[in-house]
C-alpha cells in the first residue's frame, strides 16, 4: 500500500501514513491532538478540520452543513486521505494547554490544622551506620536497621529488595552516612476501624550522605479534562513549581464513559494508560526543570483523581465500573512504585493515589473534602465539585454523604460547539446591553475571543435569560432585535464574537449548547436536592456551600443562582476553593495524617447512587427550566425580561 | 574480521565466532561447558581440550607437557582459533550433570516435629466473595478482604498491586469463588528478638475457583558446584519430582572467590546471575514436567545457598564479602518475586532465600542446622558440611557457634587433575592390594573410571597411607614396587585407571592433588579444633558429629579418621545427613515456622572468623600431616606401613 504525507497546519507537523488512513488516526500517529469527543464514532461532530489541499474521501457526515463541506470542513474521524494532504486544525478541534499558574493563590483555603502537617507520608531520614569491622561483621542491611533503631527509634522495619542493590555503594560513598526513604506499610483492615498493628516502615530508597535538606514531593490532580501538578518543598510546604497539561486521553473521549468504552476495546486500557502517563510525565519534567531540582530529590508522588481516572492510570479494569452495579476493582489503592507505574522518576519513589468512595465518587472528591475542611467542621456543609462528573458531598465532621450526578462536561467547555477550557481567549464573562443586545465579552488573558469556558457559559445563560434573548426553556427568542441570532448547522445560534471581530473564527453559542448546559445544571441541582432529601434537610439548612472546580474563581454566584445551578440562599454562605483535588493532594504530600484521614473518609462516606433513583429523574426534569419549574425554590431570582415572540 | 566455525566433539555442537576467539569464549558462546577453574586465567590447567583439526595459535601454557602439546592438548582459555576447527572435549574439562536421584532416601533425616509442619510459609486459601449489587457497591478488593476476614479470620491484610490486575476477571470467572496466596510480611526487628507487631498477610496472587487441592512448592539448594531442586506436594509433604544441574557459574570459577573476582569485572555480576538462573530454570522446567503440573500451581520457592551464591542469585554486590572485614549486603534476605528475580514462573510467586549468618556461613548452613535438628537437640553436636567452603557448627538447642574454614573444592573433586563430581564413572572407593599395590576401584554407577570424586579422594589417601604408597607428608614413595607411579606434567602421579583399563583417558592422582586434599582436610580439622577451643571443649565432649555434603552417603568414617579429616572419636557418634541444605529448604517449604526458626538461628549463631585467627593458622599447619603431627589426637589411627625409600 502506498504511503501519503499529511501536514497539519498551523503546527507544520508532518506524518507519513498508508493511503486510506483517517485524519484522526493520522493525527494520533503524529501526536497532534484533535478533540474527538465521541472517541471517533462520528457522532459528536467536534473533530472538525479543514481540508487545505489534497484528495480525501469518506462520508462527510450529517453533522456538517453543505456549505461547510464546500468550505472544506471535514470530520477528522470519517475522512480518509488518498493523496498528500494539508489539513488545517480549527479552534473547536484543537485543545489548549492551560496557562501556567491559574489563580494558584486560591489554593490557600481552609485545610487541616498545621499541627497535622509535621510528618510527610514518606519520611526522609539521615543515619550514620557503624562501619564494618572484624568485630562487627553484621551485614550492611543489619547495620542500617540497627542505626535506624538507635538514632530514630524505628523498630518495625522491612526492606524493599531493590534497596539492597544500592546500599553497599551508597553507604561507602557516603562514608557510612546515608539517607533513607521510609514508607509506612499500613494494614488495610476490612473492618475499616483503622485499628490493628502499628504500621511497619519500609525502607524504599537509600542515598549516600545527608540529602534531607533536599526533600520534595509532587501533588497531582488527575482530572478527566486537565492534569495539574505541584512540586512542594517538604521542609517549608512551599510550592516550588506548578504545571498543567490537558489530559491526552481526551482524544479518546470527553468523559469517563467514552474512555471506559475505549478501554474495553483490544489494547484500549494500555493505550489510555500510556496516554495519561504522557501528560503526567510532561508535567513532571516541567516541574523538575522549573524548580531546578534533581528528580532523585523527590520523596513521593500523591495523586488524586476520580475512580475511573485512577483505575486507568494504574491500568486496571474499568468494565465493571461502567455497568450496574458499578463496581470498582479497588477503592483504597495500595501504594505502587511510581517508576513501575510508568512515571519518569527514579526507582523507589512511591506513587500513592487518594482513596475513592465508589465508582463515581473518586479520590478527587475525598481530597476535596479534606482540602475544604468539611470533614472537620461542626457546621452543615455542601461541597460541590462542578467537574465532568459533578460530585457533591453533604455533611460535617460527624457524617458525610455523597453522590455524583453525571453533569457532563458542559461546564468544562465540553459538549459546546465553541467550548474550550479556561485558557487565553476563552470567554469567561458576558454582559448584554439591555437596549442593543450587543454583547460585551471578557476573555481569559483578555485575548481575542476563541471559545467559551464554563464560567463564560454560566454568564451567557444568565445574561441571555435576563435580557430575554432566551426563554426559560433555553430557546432563542427569534424576535429579538439583533442580527447576532442566526441559523447555523446545529440550528439557531448567537454570534458572541464574529470572525471579523476576533480575527479568527466565529465564536457562537447554539441552542443545542444551551440544552447541554441546561441538562448539566439540572443534574447538579437535582443531585443536591436528592442528597439533602436523603438527610431530611433543605437548602436553607446549609451553613456553607463550598464550590470547587477549574472555574471556581470566575464563578459569579448571582449568575449561577439566576440559572438555577446553585440554590437561592444567602450569598455569604458560598465559598470557593478552586482546584480542591490538587489542594487535597498537596496536603497529602505534606502529611501522612492527611492520607490516613482520607482513608477513613473514603470508608465512612455514605454513597447515594442517583442513577437508579426515580426521584432524581423527577427532580432533574423539573430543573430543566431556567431557573426552575418550581419558582418557589428561587424566590430572589430576577424574573426574565418578557419579550414578545419568544420561541414557541 | 573473518568468522570461523568451531565444532565441539563429541557433542557435535557448532558455533561461528570471529577469527582469533579463544576456545573457552567460543565454548561459552556455544553453551558448551568447559571447567575453567581459575576463571580463564590460564593458571589452573583444568580447561584442557584436544585439537582434532584446524589451525590455532596462542601460548600452549607451561601447564601442558611437551608430549601433551604434541598430542594436540591445549588449554581452552589460551588457545585462539584461526580457521575452522574441531575441538574434542576431554573428561577433565567436561562437567557432568548429576544423576537424577542420588540417594534421595537419605533425606528422611531428623528434623522438626511434624506439629510444626502444618502451615506453609505461603498459604493458599479459597474464599467466596459476596457478589456486588446496588446495595453492596464495595470494590472487588474490599469484598475480597471482607471475605478473608469473615471466612478465615485474617484481619491484617495488604494487597500486592499486581493482584488488582487479576482480581476482577478471576472473581467473575470463578463465580465469586477465588483462591488467594497469602504471604506473611514479617517485621525484621533489628533487636532480633522476633517480637514486634503480628505479621501482616499480603495477598500476592489470586486465581479463579478453588485451586487449593493443587498446592506445590519448590525447594532449591543453590550449591557452588551443584544445584538441586525438589517439587513438593504441600498437602502431603511428598516429593513429586527431584532434579539437579551443575551450577553453570562453574565456567567462571570453581569456588566463591574466583566467582566474586569475576563478578567485579564489568557486567560480571549480571553474567553470573544469568548463569545460575539458567541452571535453576532448567531444574524448574524439569520438575514441573516430571510432576506433570502447571507452574501456576506452585505457591512458593524456598532456596538455600551460601552467602555468595545467595548474593549472586539476587544480583547483589559481593565485593565486600571478598575483602576483610567480609561484609555481606544482607543476611536476612527479604522475599522477592520469583519471576522478577529471573525464574521462569508465573507472576506473584515469591522466592525466599534462607537467611545467612555471615559472609562465609550462609543460608545453606542455617538450613542444614535446621534439617539436622541441631538447634533443637539437648546434646552437644558438631555439624560439618564438607562443601567447597567447609562450614562447621557447634552447639545444641541452647547455643550455636559457627565458622567456615575455606577448605577449597578438593572434596567436591575440584582442584584435582582428574577430579569430578559424584557422577557415573567417578571413583568413589579404593582398595589397594597390600602385596602387589594394585588398586581395586569402585565407581559411581560402576561405570568405566573417568575421574575421582570427593569420597574417592578420601579413600585413596587413606589406602595410599596405609599401604605406604605415600608418606605422612603426602608424598609418593618412589621406591614402591609398582609401575603405576610415574612422572607426569605436574610431577609424580599414580595411575588409578589407565586408558587401556577404562577405554578413555588415564585417571591419575598427582602429588599436587594430594597436597590440595591435605590442605582441605587440614583446614576442616583445624577449624573444628578452633571452634571447640573457643567453647573450651574437646572432641571427646561431642555427643554427635553430623556430616553433610554431596558425598555424605559414601563417606567411610574410618578412612576419614585415618587421614585426619574427622576426629578420632567413637564411630557410633557420627551420623550422615546428605544434602542438608536441600533438606532444610524442603522443610522451609512445608512450614513457615521453619523459616521463622531459620531467622532466629541466623541472628543468634555466633560466627567465629578464622581467617584472622593466628591459632587457626598454627593448627592448620600442624594438621598438614597424615593423620596429624600430634599423634595423641589420633590414638586409634592405623600406623602407616613403613617402607624403605619414602620420598625425601
Amino acid at each position: 500500500m502506498k504511503n501519503v504525507t499529511i501536514t497539519f497546519q498551523p503546527l507544520d507537523v508532518r506524518v507519513s501514513v498508508p493511503q486510506g488512513t483517517t485524519v484522526l488516526d493520522a493525527a494520533m500517529e503524529a501526536g497532534v491532538h484533535i478533540n474527538a469527543a465521541c472517541g471517533g464514532q462520528g457522532i459528536c461532530g467536534r473533530c472538525r478540520v479543514r481540508l487545505v489541499s489534497g484528495t480525501v474521501d469518506g462520508a462527510p457526515g450529517g453533522l456538517l452543513a453543505a456549505q461547510d463541506i464546500e468550505d472544506g470542513f471535514r470530520l477528522a474521524c470519517g475522512t480518509r486521505v488518498q493523496s498528500d494532504t494539508a489539513i488545517a486544525l480549527i479552534h473547536t478541534s484543537r485543545l489548549q494547554v492551560p496557562p501556567q499558574e491559574l489563580h494558584a493563590g486560591r489554593a490557600e483555603a481552609p485545610g487541616p490544622a498545621p499541627a497535622d502537617l509535621t510528618i510527610p507520608p514518606v519520611r526522609k531520614v539521615c543515619v550514620t551506620i557503624d562501619s564494618p569491622s572484624l568485630t562487627d561483621t553484621a551485614s550492611d542491611a543489619a547495620r542500617l536497621m540497627r542505626a535506624l533503631k538507635q538514632q530514630h527509634g524505628f523498630d518495625a522495619l522491612t526492606l524493599d529488595p531493590a534497596v539492597l542493590h544500592e546500599l553497599p555503594q551508597a553507604a561507602r560513598a557516603g562514608r557510612w552516612r546515608v539517607t533513607v526513604l521510609l514508607e509506612p506499610h499500613p494494614c488495610h483492615s476490612p473492618a475499616g476501624n483503622g485499628a490493628g498493628p502499628a504500621p511497619l516502615l519500609r525502607i524504599i530508597r537509600v542515598e549516600p550522605g545527608d540529602t534531607t535538606p533536599r526533600a520534595f514531593a509532587i501533588a497531582i490532580d488527575v482530572g478527566t479534562t486537565s492534569l495539574w501538578g505541584r512540586l512542594l518543598d517538604l521542609r517549608t510546604g512551599e510550592t516550588k513549581a506548578l504545571a498543567s497539561h490537558y489530559n491526552p486521553q481526551i482524544k479518546y473521549g470527553d468523559d469517563v464513559i467514552t474512555r471506559m468504552v475505549r478501554a474495553q476495546k483490544p489494547g484500549g486500557r494500555e493505550i489510555l494508560r500510556q496516554s495519561v502517563l504522557e501528560g503526567l510525565n510532561s508535567i513532571i519534567d516541567r516541574l523538575v526543570n522549573d524548580a531546578g531540582i534533581e528528580p532523585g530529590c523527590i520523596s513521593h508522588v500523591i495523586a488524586a483523581g476520580n475512580t475511573v481516572m485512577s483505575h486507568l492510570l494504574l491500568g486496571l479494569e474499568t468494565r465493571h465500573i461502567r455497568q450496574a452495579p458499578y463496581t470498582p476493582v479497588v477503592n483504597v489503592f495500595p501504594p505502587v512504585s511510581a517508576q513501575q507505574a510508568g512515571l519518569r522518576l527514579p526507582a523507589g519513589i512511591p506513587l500513592q493515589l487518594f482513596p475513592a468512595v465508589a465508582a463515581y465518587v473518586g479520590g478527587d472528591i475525598v481530597a476535596g473534602v479534606l482540602a475544604s475542611g468539611l470533614s472537620t467542621r461542626p457546621e452543615l456543609c455542601l461541597f460541590i465539585d462542578i467537574g465532568t462528573n459533578g460530585e457533591i458531598v453533604l455533611g460535617n465532621r460527624d457524617w458525610l454523604m455523597t453522590a455524583s450526578c453525571s453533569a457532563g462536561p458542559a461546564f468544562e467547555g465540553g459538549g459546546l460547539r465553541c467550548g474550550m477550557r479556561a485558557a487565553p481567549g476563552a470567554i469567561e464573562r458576558l454582559h448584554i446591553d439591555p437596549e442593543t443586545l450587543e454583547p460585551m465579552i471578557i476573555t481569559v488573558g483578555h485575548a481575542a475571543a476563541r471559545g467559551i469556558c464554563g464560567s463564560g457559559a454560566i454568564s451567557i445563560l444568565a445574561c441571555f435569560l435576563t435580557a430575554g434573548i432566551i426563554d426559560q426553556n433555553g430557546r432563542f427568542n427569534t424576535q429579538c432585535p439583533t442580527k447576532r441570532i442566526r441559523t447555523g448547522p446545529d440550528g439557531r445560534e448567537f454570534v458572541l464574537s464574529s470572525r471579523e471581530e476576533n480575527g479568527g473564527e466565529d465564536v457562537v453559542i447554539t441552542e443545542p449548547d444551551i440544552s447541554n448546559l441546561l441538562r448539566a445544571k439540572a443534574a447538579m441541582f437535582a443531585g443536591c436536592q436528592c442528597l439533602l432529601e436523603k438527610a431530611s434537610l433543605q437548602f436553607n439548612d446549609l451553613q456553607q456551600v463550598i464550590i470547587a472546580g477549574a472555574f471556581g474563581d470566575f464563578l459569579n454566584v448571582r449568575e449561577a443562582v439566576t440559572i438555577g445551578l446553585l440554590p437561592d440562599i444567602a450569598p455569604e454562605r458560598f465559598s470557593f476553593i478552586g482546584n480542591a483535588s490538587l489542594l487535597g493532594a498537596q496536603l497529602g504530600c505534606l502529611s501522612g495524617a492527611v492520607l490516613e484521614a482520607a482513608e477513613r473518609i473514603s470508608r465512612n462516606m455514605t454513597n447515594i447512587e442517583l442513577s437508579d433513583d426515580s426521584s432524581f429523574m423527577d427532580r432533574y426534569v423539573a430543573a430543566m427550566f431556567l431557573p426552575h419549574t418550581d419558582a418557589r425554590l428561587f424566590p430572589n431570582a430576577a424574573l426574565p425580561k418578557a419579550r414578545a415572540g419568544a420561541a414557541q
